[in-house]
């Protein structure tokens, strides 16, 4: 018997008490709006608070999106006057940072895109599964002369090492699942036919693991590999200012002019088009 | 000419001065018991001293078992009245410890099981190699509501990244040799009738370089690499807590029903069993 | 238009104000000589420097030969005379710790021997990609009882983990473009034919993105990946020390005997031929 709450822009189904999902359901793009912000520290504050949650798996009901950038078109305001959260961060690396200290097992299931904040949360998960057809990872910012600010910087490098981390960051292009297998983006890339019962079984077998053990185990690991703290803080700081800056404006309403935030080519092949607003100089 | 030393468990072969091998041989499972401890020390102490040998290589002579989990049948005032070693560390993680520091090359053959105490072990060996068709390496201990001890949450992230080794802690299960060279849980993994043959070619090579290049570039790369003592310490004081406590003890006491410490197919294939103990909850 | 200086032994070329090339012109060997610094050092601070330039590629024009090993023919004062560079450290060291730092991208396109100081210089780079057919990467150096100088110990373990890393300095073999890609010491392995359009399609398209952007999250991942000066360092001076041991000297003299230095089969493999000085004690 499953329990299912629904919010707006998160579904969050609980297949048993130990075994929840959290399911991106924003049409038509899975973008991610300020106010995505309290639905999803709802959840989080549900995994850090419930006794009996293990594992919670992250997907998405949307076709083509896992979950993709931030809002664009939200008004700046509506983000930056949030006031920060519970560890003093600023609302989204703060719930990211939450999400990977929780003593649950976070999983995301990545069918379709998951871009900006979509990456961003897919690494703060604790394990990361891709659909080898349908997957797509990215950080898109530098392409339109934006800092990523959700942490990936903190993130990626200590996961994938330097070289591979700089070439997603700076290159700003497509990653399809099994590229991002081989580059460790991902722990594994899988034929989209078994993406879905392959999470489902490791969700299942993990919900059936003693809670403590799994809570206690997690922690050493993330002593040996989460960045700091002060390490993720002034990437948001660093972003934002970006965003502000004329550089930043003019490529993001080049995006806007092709079709940005509208479903069609530049959402579906945002690597392709981030890389056609510059002008080589 | 060899010297050959014959010890219970493990016998120790010297091809050359320079080069040693060291061969689990505790029949039938490869179990690590209590009194395997002080046999691996004295091999330690003899890398740590012996002026002469630059490499060794750690296989198996038990079909399907490199070197397994500990034993769970012994007394555990057998392991916890043991003293610490020249590290301070309790004896098991104080081997591993100066395993890694020592100034000789150390090298995992990996044909059969590597688990607990023996995926520990590889993880504290410089290098490890694993046959495509004959290897598994696990950490399963979560699967029986224990914390693993040996240090490997501080070894196996910094290794792997933290998303890949959280599978491998939280999932438990087991890891064939292909999966695990992808995971970079080991170097390379090799057909089966290539893997003694690529070892003893590589160990060789070792053995005829120079000792003090090969000491002062490994500690170098000790620096850049290997966790502090202090992340490994209270890893095996949880886990041994873990183990004392109902959820584990209930655990141990089914999978012993099951067949656990007796040849059979608990101990060759552990990773499923220990997914069918817990009732989902 | 291009703008072409040449130099003796490294051609830059500017594609554009924002993308250069610079081409490593030594004939027969490509081997990286006392005199070779100035010339590096000369386009280091040129990257420093210029507000234009955003990425730069480093490779080859000479056949089988990205950049090879440290010249063993010049005399050792004229490395050891030089002044340390801006960082304190000594020139090699310096220069490549500066362009990893330098707010352009940095990409070694491989084609030929990358060993030693090629190694290294490829390392110091924010990217690495290779021929599948004709790039070797290797460390060599312990293979002549010599310690490697140029920063490789610091950098290579957190790049491909410790493993694997330990493989490459002690086994001192050659690493083809394919195993390269598995170990995570290049980005990607190409089709020789492939190589140079890839290569050029990233760095365009880098080149057309805003220099800021590319700096600041360039930084966030230096902080999260880049090894500390002080490991550096001391690199460089047990490197100088172990190359005027007997030990090194002796091996350096059999492979002279054998032809290093010289166009031929030592030099091209160059880790079979290090494997046949040692006589196995």
């Amino acid at each position: 018997m499953s329990d299912q709450t629904t919010t707006k822009q998160i579904v969050v189904t609980r297949r048993s008490p130990a075994y929840w999902r959290a399911t991106f359901n924003h049409p038509p793009l899975n973008i991610f709006s300020p106010d995505t912000i309290p639905q999803l520290n709802e959840i989080i504050a549900a995994l850090e608070t419930d006794e009996r949650v293990k594992v919670i798996v992250f997907d998405s009901a949307i076709e083509g999106f896992f979950l993709t950038h931030y809002d664009f078109l939200a008004r700046i305001e509506d983000t930056t006057n949030l006031p920060p959260g519970p560890t003093g961060l600023q609302p989204l690396p703060d719930m990211l940072v939450r999400l990977s200290r929780a003593s649950v097992v976070s999983i995301a299931s990545i069918r379709g895109r998951a871009t900006g904040v979509g990456s961003e949360l897919a690494l703060a998960c604790d394990m990361r599964f891709a659909s080898r057809e349908k997957a797509i990872l990215s950080q898109f910012e530098v392409g339109v002369a934006i800092v990523p600010g959700g942490g990936p910087m903190a993130r990626l490098p200590r996961l994938i090492g330097r070289g591979r981390a700089l070439e997603v960051f700076l290159g700003a292009d497509d990653f399809p699942g099994d590229l991002a297998e081989r580059y460790g983006y991902v722990n594994r890339s899988l034929p989209d036919a078994e993406l879905d019962e392959f999470v489902d079984t490791l969700a299942t077998r993990i919900a059936s693991f003693d809670k403590r053990a799994i809570s206690e185990t997690k922690r050493f690991v993330d002593v040996a590999s989460l960045p700091p703290d002060y390490e993720i803080a002034p990437e948001w700081d660093v972003c934002l200012a970006s965003i502000m800056r004329p550089a930043a404006q003019e490529r993001i309403k080049k995006l806007m002019e092709r079709g940005f935030h509208k479903p069609g080519d530049v959402e579906t092949r945002l690597g392709h088009h981030v890389g056609q607003l510059g002008v080589a100089s």
